[in-house]
C-alpha cells in the first residue's frame, strides 16, 4: 500500500542539479527550474508519478525550450513537483507531497505546475517553466502571487515536453517580475515585428459574476485604476461569442477534447499499471474512459466557432480582463475529494478554459490580495499576439 | 549487416487487419489505412523502422483520429510503410522496400507517407491517413495522382500520433476522390460555421520559375481553364512576404526548426541504437546533430513574420496556387544518394515549406500528367480555413 503524502508539505524540487549556461546572454545571472514534464538530459521525466519515472528511460536531450534558455545565459537548477500526469489545479501530489505556497503557506499552491510556482515564490529560482493545458500555469501563479504566462498554443516549442493533450498543451512561464518574464518569453518567442496598439480592455462580466465576493472585491481597486487610464468596458462572454452560457460552452468543449486526448497519452499506461498510480488519478481516468467519444464531433465543431469569434473580437488590439481563479486558494487542509467536488474547482476550470478554447495568450498579474492571500487578475489577447500582450500588461502595471 | 531493401518494390502494408466500424455513419462502406506513425490498438507503431517497432510496446488505444473515423462508419484495414522516422520525400524504406506507385510504376511513390499513397493509388483502400511535417502527404499524393490534404496545423487531433516536430506535425488525407476526402475531413474537422467566398487565386511565380519545364507545361491547360472562370493573378512570394528570396527564407526557417525538433523526438534513440537504423538516416541525424541551435532564435522570429504576412495576404478569401513538386517523380532506379543531392529534393522541400511556415491548409489536386506521369497542382488557404479550401477546390475542379 503506497502511503498518501498529498497533504505533506514538500520542497518544490524532485531533482536538483546545476546546468550551467551554454554561453552568456540576455538571461545571464538568472536561475530556473522546470516541471517534471519537461526533458532534462540524463534525467527521467516523471510526469509527477515516481513509478512512471522508474519505468522510463533518461532523456538523452534537453527539451528544446531548456536548450533555448541555456543558450541565452540562464542556469537550470532542478525539476519540480507537479500533479500526477498534470491533472488537477490543486498541487497536492499523492507521492511527493504539496510544495509550499510561500506567499500564503496555509493555502494550496495550486497545480498542476505546483513546484514551479513554489520554487519561484520561495525565491529559489528567478523563473520557472510549467505546462498549461487547462490552467496549470495561470492558477498556481495566481495562488502564489506570481506573474504567469500561458502563451498562444504553438508559439513555444513543445519538442521534448511530455504530451498530455496536443490540442491544448503549452509550456508557460512563472516569475515574480514581469521584466524577467518578458526577457524569458522573448527568448522562447523570438520577437514578432509589430506589437500593435491597445484598443480596449473588456471586463468579462460572466467571469466576475461567477467569482467569490472576496476575489471581486480584492480586484476593485486595480480595476478602478485601469479605468482611469484606459478604455475599460464591461461585456458578457455570451455577447462576444453570440451564444447562451458561453463559459459553460468553453468549459465543456475544452474538457471533452482535453480528456479524450489525455486518455490517449496516459490512459493506456494507467490501464497496464493500475497499482502504480494514486487512487484519485485512477478514479479520474476511470471517469475519462467512460466518456462518449460520439460527442467529440460536436465539440470540435463548437470549439472552432468559439475560437474564431474570440479572435475576431480581439483582432483590433483588444484585451479580455477577468479574475484568474474563481476563489481564494483553498486551505491546505482541504481534502482532495472536497476540492474535486468544490465549486472552486469547476468554476476555476471554466475560467481557465477560455484562453484554451481561443488559443489565446493569457497573463495572470499578482495585482491584489485579501488578508495577505494573493488574488490574480488575467489579461488575454488574440492568438499569437503574445508580444503585444506582454508589452501591454507591462504598461498597465506600470501605472498601478 | 542489415540488407538494403530500399529499391525493392513492396506492397504498401506493414500490418493488415480488419477493424470494423464502431457504428454506421457518413463513412460507411469506406476502407482506410494509416501510416506507421499513427497508433492502432494492440499494434506497435514503428515509425518506419522495424527495430524501433521491436523495442516498443503495443498501443493500448487507437489514435484519436482513427477512433473518429471508425465512429463515422469507416473500416480500417492496415498500417502502411513510410520513410524511416518520416524523413525524406522519396518513399524508399531501407528495411521494408518501396511501395509501388501504381499510377507510374517506374517512378518513386514519394514519401514519407509512401505506403498510404500507394494503397490508395492501388485501390486497396478508399482513403488513407499520412502525416505531413514537411510535405509527406502532399508530395506522394502528387506523385501518385491523388488528392492530398495537409490540414492547418492544429485542426486534426494529433493524440496518439508519433511526435516528429510538434511545431509542424499534421495528420493528412489521401484519396482518389475529392468527395471522399471532403467527407473524411469533415469528420476530423467538425465543420466551421462560415466557409467564406473565393476572392482571388494567386499563382506564385517564384515556385513556377523554380520548377522543371515538364511540370510547368503540364499545368498550362488546367491553369488556362482556371483563368476562364476565376480571377487568377500572378504574384511573387517575395512581394507577399516583403522580403528577398522568400522561398529560401521559408525553407531555411522550416528546415532548422523541424530538424532540431526531430532531433528531440528521435535523435536520442538513434544515438543509443546506432546499428538499428539505416546508414542513410544515421547520416541524416549526424548532420542534424551538428546544426547550430544559436540560429534558432532568428529563425523562430523570421517564421513568425512570414507566417503573419502569408495569413494577412490570404485573409480576404484568397488562395495560393503552385505546382506541388518541382519535378516529375524521379525514376525508381535513382539511388538514395542521388535523390538526396538532387535539385528535385531541395526545390520540392522549398515549395512544401510554404504551407508549413504559414500554418496553411494545402490540397494537391491531380490536375494533369506528362506521358502518364501525374503532376499535382496545389492550392493553399489561410490558417484554419480548411473548409473554405476544400469547398473552393471542389468548385474549381468541377469546372475543369
Amino acid at each position: 500500500m503506497i502511503p498518501d503524502r498529498s497533504t505533506d508539505l514538500a520542497n518544490p524540487f524532485i531533482e536538483k542539479f546545476d546546468l550551467q549556461p551554454h554561453r552568456p546572454g540576455n538571461l545571464s545571472g538568472l536561475k530556473f527550474a522546470v516541471k517534471d514534464l519537461i526533458d532534462i538530459q540524463n534525467y527521467v521525466t516523471g510526469c509527477g508519478n515516481p513509478l512512471w519515472k522508474q519505468k522510463h528511460s533518461p532523456a538523452l536531450n534537453h527539451a528544446l525550450c531548456v536548450d533555448q534558455l541555456l543558450d541565452a545565459g540562464a542556469q537550470c537548477v532542478g525539476t519540480t513537483i507537479c500533479d500526477e500526469f498534470a491533472f488537477s489545479l490543486y498541487g497536492k501530489n499523492f507521492f511527493y507531497g504539496m510544495p509550499v505556497n510561500y506567499r500564503a503557506p496555509l493555502h494550496i499552491p495550486g497545480g498542476s505546475s505546483s513546484g514551479s510556482a513554489s520554487a519561484v515564490a520561495g525565491e529559489m529560482v528567478d523563473f520557472a517553466l510549467g505546462t498549461d493545458t487547462a490552467g496549470s500555469v495561470r492558477v498556481p501563479a495566481s495562488n502564489c502571487g506570481l506573474f504567469g504566462l500561458r502563451p498562444s498554443h504553438g508559439r513555444f516549442s513543445l519538442a521534448g515536453v511530455a504530451v498530455c493533450s496536443p490540442t491544448f498543451d503549452t509550456v508557460g512561464i512563472f516569475s515574480k517580475s514581469l521584466e524577467v518574464l518578458d526577457k524569458v518569453a522573448h527568448v522562447l518567442l523570438g520577437e514578432a515585428e509589430s506589437k500593435g496598439t491597445l484598443n480596449k480592455i473588456y471586463l468579462i462580466t460572466d467571469v466576475f459574476n461567477l467569482c467569490d465576493a472576496a476575489v471581486v472585491e480584492a480586484l476593485e481597486k486595480p480595476i478602478a485604476q485601469l479605468k482611469k487610464n484606459y478604455q475599460v468596458i464591461a461585456i458578457s462572454l455570451d455577447e462576444i461569442l453570440g451564444i447562451v452560457d458561453g463559459l459553460k460552452g468553453c468549459f465543456e468543449c475544452h474538457g471533452l477534447i482535453k480528456n479524450i486526448e489525455a486518455w490517449n497519452s496516459f490512459g493506456s499506461w494507467l490501464q497496464e499499471n493500475p497499482h502504480s498510480v494514486s487512487p484519485k488519478i485512477k478514479e479520474n481516468f476511470d471517469y475519462i474512459s467512460s466518456l462518449d467519444q460520439r460527442e467529440l464531433a460536436d465539440k470540435i465543431q463548437l470549439r472552432e466557432k468559439l475560437r474564431n469569434r474570440l479572435n475576431q473580437f480581439l483582432e483590433p488590439g483588444n484585451l479580455l480582463c477577468f479574475p484568474t481563479a474563481a476563489g481564494l486558494p483553498p486551505l491546505i487542509s482541504t481534502s482532495f475529494q472536497e476540492l474535486k467536488e468544490s465549486r472552486y474547482a469547476r468554476r476555476t476550470l471554466m475560467i481557465a478554459s477560455m484562453a484554451c478554447i481561443g488559443d489565446l495568450p493569457e497573463i495572470t498579474v499578482p495585482y491584489s490580495e485579501t488578508n495577505g492571500i494573493p488574488v490574480g487578475l488575467s489579461f488575454a489577447a488574440g492568438h499569437r499576439k503574445d508580444e503585444f500582450l506582454i508589452q501591454t500588461v507591462s504598461q498597465l502595471t506600470a501605472f498601478s
